[in-house]
């Protein structure tokens, strides 16, 4: 693996599971007001291509990073529109 | 251009879209309470990586999508430390 290879699998990993935090924020304190809706909407609709993408050029680690990012923001957009 | 770097730009560019409407949000509203100081700063330290790896790739969409990304992420870390 090259130290180009390792710097994407950390960068990806960095910017799936940085997700993680506001789930479990939003989750504790019920509140979701200032969280933008499109913001979270977009993305989603993003990271779902990029995880047909990562199928089509079958990457494993960008299916991966995508499948764990896209389930984040599934339930972070649940909290948005449970708690608006 | 093949169907999947087509597919590939545009979910580019909708995942470093997706933050505009965030900061305009909290721009306008002035508060940054439910916004999760970790994701934003885990996410932009993840995005800044994936810029360098585009660099160090040479891949002109990567540094592209990951400049404005991390451009308007910053904004909304700005925003979250001013408005605490």
């Amino acid at each position: 693996m090259s130290t180009n290879d390792i710097l994407g699998l950390i960068a990806g990993a960095l910017t799936s599971i940085s997700f993680l935090p506001q789930v479990i924020k939003t989750w504790r304190s019920g509140s979701a007001r200032d969280l933008s809706l499109s913001m979270f909407g977009i993305f989603s609709l993003g990271v779902t291509l990029w995880l047909i993408y990562g199928l089509m050029v079958n990457s494993i680690p960008i299916i991966a990073a995508n499948t764990l990012t896209l389930a984040l923001c599934l339930v972070i957009l649940y909290f948005k529109l449970k708690f608006k």
